[in-house]
């Protein structure tokens, strides 16, 4: 079965060829299907900013690594017991490439997020078919296209990214950056409460996204003083709520001091390993009473991210979409930023006669 | 002073005229201003849903009764230590005809909503001029109008209603009543992570306004079965949130099954004092969990009233528009349900000259 | 494999015999060991209060009803893949008769007691060996006796009333009733910050027993007049948090006027199913803001009151121990009243033996 | 009026006296009597571990600078509108050294905590009377003594603390820092729900304190590896809340690594203003989900210390006291640290005449 894998550790944007990393379309074995299993033949499969860190060997070394965790398709096969949740061969399903087992601490105490066992269905979906549990399959809305419904992983992130927020309705809201992570949380906050919405982010272009999808100020972090603009968009309050979709070294510490007093911020996206911010406790923990808190995994989000995607505005991330065997192509671009995503089609699959 | 003011107790619809109630001016003295006041020359003040029950004798039958809590003005004159909050003659305002006084035990506790002296300033708004203590007194943001600054109040009260929901972003929401304080809350819960938003109105004229505004689904609760529908709309889930702005004993107790498992139902409205709703514990709080509860006043809601404000398209509410003298009449269209809800000009401002 | 087991449908107070319900030993056959299951040699299982309901025909008519859902016991045989939660053979255990899909929608949604799949393993625990799910079963804490560790079901279902509160520390709480739940929902509001705390209760042994462990003040809803001693233990405040665990029609409404401004209500336990209690909307939910919820069942608390038990004091719960082959003496025991619990020893497990 | 306050800047502890900073007494003008102020006639007040920072110049360098803000008293006299909290001549009370005004921003929002006219009534109180705002004063519990009383301030903080670690019953707890807050904190959390009580700090006798007021386990943090000792405690799970009250800039660092996955971590103390901790976003905000929060003030959270403090066991605290005249002497001895908290005695105020 075709799969796209890193074929050699490296950076992909290592401008020497000999040293960079690589990916390519690999021929793994069918993935068995368990009794409660389901197998879905894969209509697309979004590349994520985390890819990238895999072939660069951030989860280990030993390639191939498949890869594709943002996933759409349609039932192909079902386990004989894959019978709780209604789904049917046919039907047009997005899902979670974490399965969590129901039976460790952490799963008892009610946070999945810390599941022991949850990349024992984490298998690559850039490919012909995927094989996951039923627990790790959701039937797309009616009016969600394949496409579309590609998105519902990262969706599933800043919903649970805006319930960390803890936002109550008329909160100021900033999001930094404005990578795929960034644009969903905005629009996610856009219709969770947030009020004199900004995106803070140095690019023109996805500043300029960001104000077409419910934006209501922008900063340029690098040509304007980003404290005097957080004075004049909050009339001197700052920012109840700040977002970093960045995961940039250089702009999560600013962030501390666009928030409110008593406001929250939450880091929701990957760091370096060895990356720590300087954090004054004075200032920011005892002064302020900020609260800090991050986003690992998406755990009980999934049927919330089924609801609000078809709320989202999504047709700039999916404007960029190669075929399986052109998956190569498809990180160049990706890795060039041409555009904010890029969409992998696994499989050719009518969209009009799954919607009828 | 001219005060709009119930002159006869009595219900406004009695179609016996000779038993009737009697709104109409009335010359009350001017109010004193003290150190910590504001007086303001009032814009307008609308008619709310609970003026008429004031008209009835609900809280005291000694006419005059002066009327009028939801208003915007421009301030005239300050206290000579009315300087806390950074007003100036001359400021577009609005607030709360509520003040708390900091003082008793349930202020002291975060609960100002059950200050014990909540009503000492509490003085009508119809007029020409009132006078608050500053802590009442919010000003407006540049881009609302005094015409959609009268609306500040209620619409603290959609934000008090949509902060007890404790919604998350993607929960299906309901509303049951289209009037002012439901179009309100649906508006703010629009913009608060509501999905399959549903109105259920048996009016069409306001189903439709809600279609207008945000609501995805609306439910005729005479002609539809709101059940079946609401299965329809949530897939068979129910409701995640569920608020009450109708405040009509046929509808209450609905409500509980059109709420989902473990749902919230916020009873937001007014109810008749000697009305009980029948509650049957073991199907409502015992085997779906629900939790039920309801909204006396709005603390700790203004400030972001005024972040929400300008979010809410509320020219609908303001369309029928009473000069002071004509309030008589004013109050004859309230009542006779001819628009969704009727302001009065207490003193001609121009909007130009106060926004520049 | 001997089974206490409900024999004739019948209530089990009933003075003619004719019609009484009967529970008695009945020969079961083993169930099955799957991969992911546990076979636990039962030490003790307890009556619960439900039990007696289930007699009465409440759950289904078919004889005979296997018995038991608060177990303790020792591991004898684990199933092959039995093996992400550590346990071992003779690992001391308890556990959760309710086993959670994790697959439907509830319990992907973080709301596990609405698990639509819940009762696949309920199987009757007096008897002389339980086949559970692996995700049921919790090991005990070395100082938690066999005896004491079948309450830890109970206890649970005590942790989720607390959670369900809200409470703050420093609240003024009241819990109505108190048998076992009460009982035990009175110890662990006592850790969980409850001040004042007053336990309501028309029997005097039991108002003793909750004055034995951490009760401040007792009410005797019959001799007193519970609004007046209200006032006097919270000087005029009323409960902040007020927990029904009595399930009586004739106590829930009063509960209403005990609790303060603002408080919360939990009704805690089963109430008839067709008992309506009228709730007046006006008084409660819109005067007194009032919250209202109640419990069904008890998810993601089992970890936690594995951490609690061993600060309860359960000893006067667990006085009254019967052979399995005396379990029709043990529930005419029980139905007496003359201990608050009654516990069935289905094997004889030395503590000794083990706890080393 | 004879008032204790630093009088020449520098630190208590420098070992040279020419540069040591000094407390002694000092004559202040009678404050005057507002009319919705209360006298206080001051029977104790403690000194606070920040009250040598005050003498260190850390808020203002101009000398005299008058102490005390953990006082308890009686009241000699009554503003004549100082009738909202029922408080009468002869009460005994303590309260709260910062007024709220109820009118800025922050109030209006319900954070009372970041008040801009906070300090407005903040008068030194180790003096022989002083005058607070009616607001500010809440009358003992019968069963509180003037002695005890005066630890109402530092029970609020504890209480705030608590607030914000939102534990749940059954969370295993720890506590960093022996000290008043921190000996206070751990007596609160007892009785919040936590288990697995550890307390962690490096002089025996504040470990033996915390030993004898309820904490499970003490870790001492310089001769053990903490890391190790938590992982028995907490059979490797961590610890679900962690509170600093050390302020050490040694210990909070590793407090991250003793926390659990999805743990919250509350700064409860003062830290250097420019002391900066190392962050590690990857480690501790992304895979462990941790939350950080601090605390600055108490807001809300009196009239709960008023139910908590007489369940509080504080005579270890409250055993050195020193008269008046011996003010300095008293800030000797704290300054050595051989008791845990030193206590003035303000004015002679017999016990027995007020509580009866």
């Amino acid at each position: 079965m075709k799969t796209v894998a890193v074929t050699k550790i490296g950076s992909l944007r290592d401008p020497d060829e000999s040293t960079r990393g690589r990916v390519g379309l690999v021929d793994f074995p069918d993935q068995p299907l368990g009794p409660e299993d389901v197998r879905i033949r894969v209509a697309y499969a979004a590349i994520c900013g985390s890819d990238p860190h895999l072939a660069e060997g951030f989860f280990g070394t030993d390639v191939p690594i498949g890869l594709g965790h943002e996933i759409s398709g349609v039932i192909e096969e079902l386990g004989e017991r894959a019978n709780r949740n209604g789904l049917q061969v046919g039907d047009r399903v997005a899902g979670n490439f974490l399965k969590f087992c129901g039976t460790c601490r952490p799963c008892q105490a009610g946070a999945q997020q810390f599941c022991e066992h949850i990349q024992d269905y984490n298998r690559p979906g850039m490919a012909e078919t995927i094989v996951w549990h039923e627990s790790q399959v959701y039937k797309l809305p009616d009016d969600v296209s394949l496409l579309k419904g590609c998105l519902l992983e990262p969706t599933s992130v800043a919903v649970r990214i805006a319930d960390k927020t803890r936002v109550r309705v008329g909160d100021r809201v900033a999001v930094c950056g404005g990578g795929p992570i960034g644009q969903l949380a905005l629009q996610v906050m856009k219709m969770y409460g947030a009020t004199s919405l900004t995106m803070i982010e140095p690019i023109a272009d996805r500043r300029d996204m960001a104000l077409r999808h419910g934006a209501e100020h922008v900063i340029d972090p690098v040509a304007e003083n980003q404290f005097e603009r957080t004075d004049e968009i909050t009339g001197g309050a700052g920012f109840d709520v700040v977002i970093d979709a960045s995961g940039s070294t250089r702009a999560v510490k600013g962030l501390l001091d666009i928030a409110a007093k008593g406001g929250m911020v939450v880091y929701g996206a990957m760091y370096p390993h060895d990356f720590e911010m300087p954090l004054n406790l004075s200032d920011y923990l005892y002064l302020k009473e900020l609260t800090l808190t991050g986003v690992f995994v998406s755990p009980y989000a999934f049927p919330r991210a089924l609801q609000v995607l078809p709320h989202l505005d999504v047709d700039e991330l999916t404007e960029a979409v190669f075929p399986l065997d052109r998956a190569e192509k498809a990180f160049e671009v990706h890795v060039s930023g041409a555009y904010p995503k890029v969409v992998i089609r696994c499989n050719e699959i009518p969209e009009e006669t799954v919607t009828s």
